[in-house]
């Protein structure tokens, strides 16, 4: 299954820039390994907000969450998804 | 750049079928020439609705609006437009 | 997977009485069947509103699609649905 | 009656997590004695947030209030709380 | 149980007359039915408003739905209903 | 003339427990007076929530905001007012 | 009592032009005789609508409907009042 | 004084095409007589909308609704007034 | 021009009293000065909020905004403004 | 492109006064390079509000994105964007 995943973050703005830093590292990296395995596809800027949309596969919402919930700004997260089906007529589908 | 599109179809239900249905051959067409071009990449039902969610791609949000409204069904369609921005870590930027 | 649906019917209040019994019939058939499959599992009444809200069961979001437009009120229907992940404290969980 | 309940948790990202831990170790034990006793029979993960969705059975909204409030975390908690009636299709209605 | 509704009047502003005329008759007479048996106890006006704001009683919501929906014009009605607990400060527990 | 007043308490889960309780205490021998004077006439507990709907009776607006300004807890409560006409079919006018 | 109140006309853009100009009229002429006893003291154009907000004055609620319904257009109008109490500083104080 | 104005056509999807062609050649004229005198000064496309923002300029909010109200399609639409001020790091001061 | 403007203070609960009263006295010789002038015509009282609607004229909204900053408790207030016209049946086109 | 962009300041009232100056210089001279090189090409005041509308330029919502967050203050800002497309009938396209 396929979702669209908006994240916004509400890490404070004037929050400990070293502890944010090492949080975003670490998720950096969690999101290359998501990559990898095929559970983000996409992501993209929402411009003017620290926030972005994203394409996300997992068997189930239960999948989904464990890997959302597996990056350490978590907790600081505004995160709403939109549950998709197949739609006849996706160009996608022909590709994968 | 790229968009996301959340269209709904408000043809009334009661409408006359032949119609719709000539309105949405040509869409079907329509969708499959835009997907050649490039401007639609996917598309995904939204369960228990008479919507889409949709990625488009075009130079600019006239060229978008020039695509979307060459649909037949586009005086009864409400949509959502949002504009998306490069984003670092995006898995997409790879393969492209 | 499991879904939260709620579902309100838009039928005209001065629309067709005969008709509207047609498919209240077909749907109250259909949605049994449902239930024998294990789609639908349980239902209830939104007091003051022609409508409910439903758990129901599908392996994806398109097969719910599939579900609920088998309905004939389909095109008469307002339908939102609540995607639905496993919790560990869920009662449910022991006696499935 | 039935109610369909959805708490959303407010506690604070950088809370004490010691404290936290009490609670919600305090919680699910309660949580347990509330399905023993069948005022919870149902728990459900909303996918990317710190929420649930659940299905509670009380004599009234009342003593649904007392078992809500029951929970050490109540205070931190949103709730949202859904009045059901009883729907004569509800596949439930046969089993129970 | 106690219930806060509010009901809207949708009854279509050149509907027949004469029609509207026989429900408001009737639904009248069902109001004053339901005060002698205690499921209606107060109603106001919302000014300005085709709506009023009630104080229903039922012993629980399938109950409340049963009488809501026995008034004629419950098809063209748009109603909010309000569950309410018992508050122990409430003056009104002394008196009954 | 009545009102329906919602109001809910902000104040901080994690505030000072004895002052609150100080403030509880007044408010609610407050409270009590009020309804001595028929000021407020019903208290409804919202359930789930640190709230209740009341029915409230002044001259007018200005004295309806005297009373509710004399809580203690008033700066800490998000207050709704919601106001009332007389209703011809109100079975509340045969008994006053 | 006075009352901020936003009337919206919602006659169809393609109703009868006739009868509209006939509701127009004894709605003016009933603006007049509300304006000499004091019920309508101020109204404003809201710029690119068909709207209106006003400020009213009547001893209760109950007052203002009936001041409000005796317009013809009444059942073609969305109304929203908001209820006002005296304010200390207000400069109208002074000068009634 | 500067406006941003946002107008979406209502215009019924099936209404005549003859009419709103006239209505439309109006108040293209409409509008180059506006920009001729400096009422409106910058028209942007909504994608996917039929629907604008503008850059108006009126001396006051009366005059601003006398020159919307001047389109023949005035009735059909849904307009949104945002009023401006002056900013002091507006860019445009300079070359006014 | 005229506006309605709906200010609410968001001065927090446990704010420091002498602070706030000095602002309060501050404001209030600003508002009596601003009556004085013609800005401030009319405030009134929100019932059961730290809130007042109120009516103002200026020359356009750089003066509105000008006036409403002037006041010490500006950085603490939520406020809307609407922009109004001039209705041809206003009570108070007369007596100005 | 052009985008109409509305950013609002959620600096706390409370906060370091001379740290929001240092902000307000760099992001002043700022807006004047970004004026310079014909991103901002206007700037409106929304009036009682710290907030302003803005006329941005870019060739994408990247660059825009970039822009944006050049500011210091960037960080404390709610900022809404909504992207624009030619219109026909744009007074403004015979200027540029």
């Amino acid at each position: 299954m396929e979702f669209l995943v908006r994240m916004e973050s509400l890490w404070p703005a004037d929050g400990d820039a070293a502890r944010l830093n090492e949080h975003l590292e670490h998720d950096s990296a969690r999101v290359s390994e998501l990559a990898e395995s095929g559970v983000v596809s996409r992501l993209w800027r929402i411009p003017g907000n620290r926030a972005n949309w994203g394409l996300w596969s997992a068997s189930d919402a239960s999948e989904l969450h464990a890997a959302l919930s597996s990056l350490q700004l978590f907790p600081y997260l505004e995160i709403e998804v939109v549950t998709l089906g197949t739609y006849p007529l996706d160009p996608g589908l022909k590709t994968r």
